[in-house]
């Protein structure tokens, strides 16, 4: 890495509250040429089944990433030193027009990958993830997921409609860009109906189901462990839904379901990750009118970074 | 009308905050069948351009209609006396798909003019008017519009899209259901882009406009006297984009713009309406995440009450 | 007055946030006892129809009244400087039990007319204008109101009782406690049953009633004058439901009414009855849980200031 | 059960966030007849001494219910496909009058009984729950209560008044509706007065209580270990004042008291209830506008339809 | 100006949400050169007695900004489209240290005009308009001010210390910056101590004081004259607290004064300024934390927005 | 103790909403004379780094304290039994200026420490709690320090500063008021710069932290044990920053670090410390206006009622 690294705004004498906003006080860059990491937004929602909003999530991390300072204390993870990182901005959406909207996503995001950066994004609705994959992984070099829900996301359809937030790993396993074998969901819980569909069909493709049940019996540890053996060795996505979280630490998203992971929980499991090949990541469905006090943007951009240290020193270790 | 009147809920000793909500605390029938006015929700958001949350109107609208009486203290008007109305419910709506949901609305919409009952919605975001127009207005005897809005709405299309929530009056005078000689925008303000070809279409198109300069210059007095010349003698509809009012007294909005008429100009010029020959109406835009507190609902239930009274006071004289 | 002034605090050098929070800065003292106008909190709800929670309305109008520094700019008058006014903090209630919380709010207020003082009370619903009222009023020399409402509060019963808010005028009218004929309403407005025996008893007794239309017709100052002429020249009580304001101005109340007197309206009035003589008032329906951010407290111990200028000059002159 | 099961809301193509709000999403109906379960409101809080607005509880509740979507994915539990369930509304209360109130909602809950459906019920305050008890328990034939509190609510009386939400657990042992050998106590916990009453008449009567302390040793699923055996064999109601839930979970209501159990924990002790007799239940003490987000809401509606499991599958269970 | 505008964000088809945010959507650059106005930030609130929380005002109204489209509907005004404006961030700030902030945002200041560009402020609290001032003005040449207010704020010092929210202009005047026969506040209201030094020296230094009566007295065109009238044909400088605005439109601020101007009042003022010699402004006092819905920031931004026009206008007139 | 206990407010029938609001439903006093314990509030932000508003943390603590009955249930500690405990309001501060505010704060608890009280107080910014350390704490006889915290606030100074909040530690050990090696942190947690000085400087004095991941595998009862040891038999004194807590349970502060401690850990932590000789301690960073719900106030109301009845047994071991 021949170039300087882009300290994190704040790593001088600066109020924390000054200008710009940026996804985890990263420095400002209109394009990914010359980063490792590109971090961004994905200001989409239409794919929302009951409350929307999180087309603002983007904006609300940024204002929330006040008080992230650059440097893990848990893990000593130091990504800023290490990489060369930036918030190159929102990709561009057209809210009419889901269609659209994936193409235009999926296009921001290859040049993201054609750049030779790996891709941190905040969504949004989950069905950003999609995007996400479709432009920087290769059908013939699959990732697997570490995937924080509430719900599975694997339908075929809502209403009739294929492209929506409950269904994106579904088109991500159809299109050959997720191996459903390395695939884990964290956190699944809540009320279903009477047969369901999107389970049935996750469960058919070998995807590995850990509900809350699951992760209360075995603690984040084990859960870490655990998600360590589904994902294996090869390049690993780590997507999280806020809903996988309790809706006592992200009461700002569409449709919480009690009983779920606490930050604390995430924070471990996380960490627990490290060591894996994780090559991108999202952090989706932070609605800011369902939350206007930005505790769950807070949350979630605390989230955003510990997948940040994780991509950090993957990317270093790949470098050696 | 030999049949009973529907007395609104409350009307006897019931503490108003009894289930169930329903607009205007109307009561609730499961069909427009024997009604003279059917109050209904049209849950729709997804043409939203700017800050979304709409699909929950409805909803709020019903809870803050807590304080309605059933008789306008300041005409004396008596809806539920004299006509048989009740809240029918919500069209229903599949919210990743315009067309999809602007068809079965417009269906829910002819249902109730096939069962000779005039229609009162709530939104959802504008675009909703353009359904309840398809499906209870027959182009053969368009419409006059008295339409408060601070914008126009009458884009051909926006990012492409030609169904949103500003282009609505552009589909329904090119499909002959509004006649824009008969058209009177009120409340028109705010910013524009360089050049603003939704504008400069409604010029050509012969509507009229008050802007708000016009709008405190005239008075709301004078306002009334304008618009009741612009619709004159023929079938008129009322639509009621919140963004119109003050944002003071309107904060709950997608897209508010300062310097409005506030609720007492809105009920000075719509009990100024009171004689035209109004069969319908709607008010739309309450977007309940960005006001939890539901003052923007109430005020907007006021108004649609102050609509409701010139709809039974003009059912009434036609039937006389 | 031979008894030094008490100071209102932040007359020296404290910061306007520094404890004790007390009704309009004044300072605190356990009883009526040498005092010339009192200031205390009636914090009961038990009598509120529709929304509840204006039991907290005196603590939150001792936390907003933070900017209150004792003179009037826009009248001179400086009460604290010519009276002896403290915050006697509130009367006794029992949340369960309106007949015991009306007597022990009564003889409270007893307490403070037999040591000489005047009332000027903090809600609280607007039934606690009948204990001030009962405590402090010889039926043989009836009081004249100036009352602002959207509401009469006239009724004889509601659900078969006969204390809540909604009747407090038509016991104290019944005890002679108020002389009708020299009782004026402002700001009435809303919707209505279809019969309204309260309105008619009012107009029965003699009451005058400037309503909403009729008040924005007058005007402000023209209203006052009218109010003038209606109270004339004997003892006047002003008793302020904050819905008599517009819900712009006070939307933490339980029975909102879009299209009243805004903030300006409200200043002008009260300030247009200066030489009256005013023996007591009460600012009533604050409701903290519908306005957690105190915007509406605010409004409302501004409003009580410019009433504790109207006795401060009143008892001043009637000293002289 | 020969009649056909009432789907909920939503098991068809319908967006969520469509009218009608129902508790659980039941279908409305406007009896109890042909109901093996009656969900309904009891918008009642008279009987609150601290922060009120719990009249509120049962619209929120119904608002917040979006998400539930009739099967319990943890449990398999189906209520709505083995059972026939509606929303029958709320029952009748007058907000001045505490014994009138208890009377009418007694009255409407002896409907529920008659009609041979068992009662889950939205409050209001704790005090719901004693005219619960009085409309459909006999005393022949007492229940046992599993009863999660923060509070034990078996005071006398408060300020010498016997009906108010600290006293309803104390007039059904007194009435022999429940029996105190079979009633457990969950969550108590707080500050206590220097004597208190209550507690020691709760233990004289010999129920059980699991205060914060020993739940937190016992963990969630011993808890429930012990609460069955302290339930036994006979019929069970399960009162939940959602104070008993920490506040994290449940900011939204009048008295709360840190530390106590969170919602994982509230699901795995209710879970852990399965194949009791339980026949009937309530949640209680959602204040809205101390939570205007809903979250509070949302948190005691799925707890409400755990409870709803419970009995759904105990009714299956005695039929067989 | 030979150089190509600089378009505002969204001129094309952009989402209105989609990053960055930047003050009136301007585009973001880093420093002045090349601009004909510059936006920026002074997140500074160090100087506040009352309510803080200022310093976080420059990032809301960058997000509030979302609905602003570059073009003044009212007055044809289309700043971008003549001008070079661009948001170069926030002047950096020491949140400890007055004098030594005062400096830094002075020097920030003083750049943007060693580049010939004008400055447009957002605030913080209103002592940031001395270190504009200080940076950009001459002493040679004092500029006459518009000030809008409810506060004159031309204290001597308060605590003991001269650098606060309260002390602006008595700083600027005895700096010899601005010309106190050119100076014109409006808006003034509310209440004062016994003896009031403020006032007093404002008057001695001949400052024209448009108070509220006078302002309502007046209205708003003639309130504009006045203003024209005062401060001539010199330079000029509009500082715009937003208490001078009714807490209304303006909740989110620390010291709100009840009784103010409109917006409507406001955008009328403004717009009848044009033709001043406007070579600056700021509007300040947004204290975000006290109205997370925005509303204050959205009213600011727009009355930012008029000010922008102002200023547009006359550069392209001088440069004539 | 020969003089009366002062009961707190409340343990007569008073509805618990009734004036005054005191920290802790204890009496008003006017100054320490005559106390074992003060509780008094420091209403000083101005050494805040990133969001403020802790000015005003006092006053919602009073407020929030409704449901505070005087006795801890868990402990049986009944402080107000045992000792003379009074709010005593608020020390002095000047908020533009810190070297005099610290003075003034530290002259004021002299004041209590001379009257032979403890103190226990209400922040404000964690700077607060060096005036309390250098005005009751002798050099000679330094306090060990149980110290909840997300962050060390062990700084030399930031932006140059020597007096904010994230210094107070470094100077009370520099000053001789603190026993370093009987200090003891828990909680520490978030992320860092990418040097911290200011956990290097903590370690060479040898204070013992304990941060959130130690904190999770002890548990709180052995972190309580752990506490002991580290500060041993001499005084003790309890310092709890709340964003030491989770910001589940204090989302309403400044500077929140996702993944901390529970209410339910602080409570056995807290209660594990019984038997220490603690003589002091303080709750501070609530911000209200980051929380107007007031549930971050309640919580740590709480926890300030914990350490009140620490200090209270320890008061009354002390003196047999």
């Amino acid at each position: 890495m021949p170039q300087e690294p882009l300290k994190p705004i704040g790593s001088e004498a600066i109020a924390p509250f000054t200008y710009p906003d940026t996804l985890l006080r990263a420095q400002r860059r209109d394009g990914p040429e010359g980063l490792d990491i590109a971090l961004f937004g994905m200001p989409y929602d239409g794919g929302t089944i009951a409350r929307d909003g999180a087309r603002h999530g983007p904006g609300q991390m940024r204002q929330m990433s006040i008080n992230i300072r650059g440097c893990n204390m848990a893990t000593g993870a130091a990504p800023f030193a290490d990489c060369r990182i930036a918030d190159i901005g929102d990709a561009p959406v057209n809210s009419f027009d889901h269609e659209q909207s994936v193409d235009t996503m999926t296009a921001f995001c290859k040049e993201i990958a054609d750049a030779g950066a790996w891709p941190l994004a905040a969504g949004g609705d989950h069905l950003i993830t999609l995007p996400v994959l479709r432009g920087t992984v290769d059908s013939s070099d699959p990732v697997g997921l570490v995937h924080f829900d509430a719900h599975p996301d694997t339908h075929d359809a809502i209403f009739g409609t294929k492209l929506n937030h409950a269904t994106p790993f579904r088109r991500a396993i159809e299109e050959g860009l997720v191996d459903p074998k390395r695939h884990v969901m964290i956190g699944l819980r809540g009320t279903t109906r009477e047969t369901d569909a999107a389970l049935d069909w996750a469960h058919e493709q070998g995807i590995t189901m850990i509900d809350a049940d699951m992760f209360f019996d075995l603690g984040a540890k084990a859960t870490a462990e655990k998600a360590r053996e589904v994902v294996g060795g090869g390049p690993v996505y780590v997507t999280l839904d806020i809903d996988g979280v309790d809706p006592a630490d992200m009461p700002g998203t569409g449709s919480p379901e009690p009983g779920g992971m606490r930050m604390r929980d995430m924070q471990v499991i996380l960490r627990g990750l490290r060591g894996l090949d994780i090559v991108g990541g999202d952090v989706n469905e932070v609605s800011p009118p369902l939350d206007p006090t930005g505790y769950t943007a807070l949350n979630a951009a605390h989230l955003m970074f510990e997948i940040l240290c994780l991509m950090g020193e993957n990317r270093v270790a790949r470098e050696l």
